[in-house]
């Protein structure tokens, strides 16, 4: 096992009607900016259940935080923050308006002339504004961690950060508040929570096995709910489990120890930018391929991964083939695509990231051995 | 899945060499309070190293915390914290000066009378000194949970307490500082470790697969490592492997969302208050016999754990006797009766723990139904 150093002083707070304990989670005299997406708060109960909570609150609100957060949009959050000196922000829906809070968490105190230096690592976050969520969409894990992923049209990147001074102070998770969303941003959930357990899972091992069965303990439950949830979306426990696996992926718990991959994030990131497409299906567009590319590199935990989550057997070389073709399989059943060609991407796209990644000497991989050429390699079988 | 509110905010420092890490964890201008046990610090070199980091902070040593912690000599330790006026406690050792350190950092704030009250509950803790931990014995989860045990030996008492202001600020956990453990050190750790999954796992299934299989990881952990690590006691890996799970076995995320049971622990404590059997072995003398008066209602769990820990096959009823049967084996491979009576209890011990729990009204389980009644049954086939 490697040396590491867990610390996340979130505090979760799961189940059904745990909104009412909101109003106990943000101080009695905080001035509170409700941070919202879309609008779907509105149309599934959660808006009322919110305000209720924050009757006796100062509230100003942003609305219209949209997937892949813009920075363009965010500054006028942070603007408004600002104007109005709110003291708290409270995210309310998925995790596209989560990491737009924690990045004006960020952005509000910042005294440099250009936030964007914050996402690049050109400037430093020294303070933020508290931040708390409340979660509707389970997938980015976002509400456990001080982790945000950014996006600007303009210059089509998408950047991540983070900091410790950006862990939500508390999160609530109420599985009901799930129920309103689609088939397809559930199945995109789904996508995105396997991926996430197997950039830190599928490496090579170091003899961790208590982090190897909580990783595989996370992907057997997705791949044992993710047909239950899809065929009830009113299941409450099937509900229930993919929102705590969601969160139990991506809170630092399975990453302790081990060796982490996150290349199908490096290049997602990327077709997401290009292209605009859900974060949930540019991993699938990636992974597959990724693990046919690096087959040998990652051959023993293919193997391990293969018996032990997809319970297969025969010779070593097969298990590994079929544990490949079991996580296409996976990510197709959940009618999200692992072709990028599916999604309109196309060999220039391929190359203008195969550029950006060479002129900024971008190397991916649990080695360090995913250089600009590898990245073409794993793209190319997805446009094949 | 149940409602549950999950916070640790523990940062948990793990691996080889971490204790450099010790001095940037306690605040400079700290005094410290240094407190450890029967003085193996001195034996393992982890006392020079703790120096070295405190070379600049003022220290105050306190050293004699025994195995199931006195309160009679921890409040010798609150006599010279106050006198000394610290304002850090450093816990070096295994659990017991954990516990004690966690039990004196709430008393020597408090004003009441009688500090004892902060066990039974009479009096509440709303303050505290804070903590952290150098972890040189991986068996009770202390080092990153909330909750301590305390022995009063006139009394024959053996008292737990908790409260989110005793959570340990840092722990750091180096398994090298492990070695110099005997077997049997180690292999109580184990039986504690193993039993601690148990109390939040066998119980009853309420569908939620994400906590299930990420205890029976560190089950099929122990018992995996055991072996190894008791075979050649200074194999970094397994120590390494068993130091992690013993954290991961009572942090909070196991028990997140579902029932538990705590028989084992409830009875366990009363037969160290009477005859000061170590700790990881009343719970062997305890636990296996649970299992057999409680078949009925833990059946669902017990076959799932079979089926998932022991790999057993047949009809339901043999495989619930087998991992029944597996669970007595594996404490007594580590060297650890399963029966009390090897310990020297008799039936009138057995007679005093039914007579308090009567008068005091406890009954234990996830069902509440192990009244004074089944206790003594359970006693009765630990005696036999």
């Amino acid at each position: 096992m490697n040396n590491f150093v867990f610390y996340n002083p979130t505090r979760l707070i799961f189940g059904k009607g745990q909104i009412l304990q909101l109003s106990k989670e943000i101080p009695a005299d905080a001035k509170v900016m409700l941070v919202y997406g879309g609008g779907s708060i509105f149309k599934n109960g959660v808006y009322e259940q919110v305000q209720t909570q924050l009757a006796k609150h100062q509230v100003v609100e942003f609305g219209g935080v949209e997937a892949n957060p813009q920075y363009s949009t965010l500054m006028k959050g942070v603007a408004l923050a600002r104007a109005e000196q709110v003291d708290f922000l409270l995210a309310v829906g998925g995790g596209s308006v989560l990491d737009g809070v924690k990045f004006m968490a960020a952005a509000i105190p910042f005294s440099g002339n250009d936030p964007w230096d914050l996402l690049t690592g050109k400037a430093k976050i020294t303070q933020s504004v508290p931040l708390g969520a409340v979660l509707t969409l389970p997938a980015t894990g976002s509400e456990m961690n001080y982790y945000a992923v950014i996006s600007r049209k303009e210059t089509q990147e998408k950047q991540s950060m983070g900091n410790p001074l950006l862990f939500p102070v508390f999160s609530i998770l109420d599985p009901e508040t799930t129920r309103s969303l689609s088939y397809e941003q559930i199945a995109n959930g789904i996508a995105d929570i396997f991926s996430h357990v197997m950039e830190q899972y599928m490496t090579y091992p170091v003899n961790a096995p208590v982090q190897d069965r909580m990783a595989e303990g996370i992907l057997i439950t997705l791949r044992e709910e993710a047909p239950k949830t899809l065929a009830n979306l009113s299941d409450y426990d099937s509900r229930a489990n993919v929102m705590w696996a969601a969160t139990m992926a991506l809170n630092g718990i399975i990453k302790s120890g081990v060796p982490e991959d996150w290349t199908s994030h490096g290049i997602g990131h990327q077709l997401t930018a290009y292209h605009g497409i859900t974060h949930g299906s540019t991993l699938a567009a990636v992974l597959p391929h990724l693990l046919k590319v690096k087959r040998e590199n990652k051959f023993e935990k293919l193997l391990q991964y293969g018996q032990r989550v997809w319970n297969l057997s025969g010779t070593n070389d097969e298990i590994v083939d079929a544990a490949i073709e079991k996580t296409t399989e996976f990510y197709e059943s959940l009618g999200i695509s692992t072709k990028a060609k599916t999604y309109g991407v196309t060999a220039e796209t391929v190359t203008k990231i195969v550029d950006k990644f060479t002129t900024r000497n971008v190397v991916l991989g649990e080695r360090k051995d995913v250089t600009p050429a590898v990245v073409q390699e794993i793209l190319a079988l997805s446009l094949a």
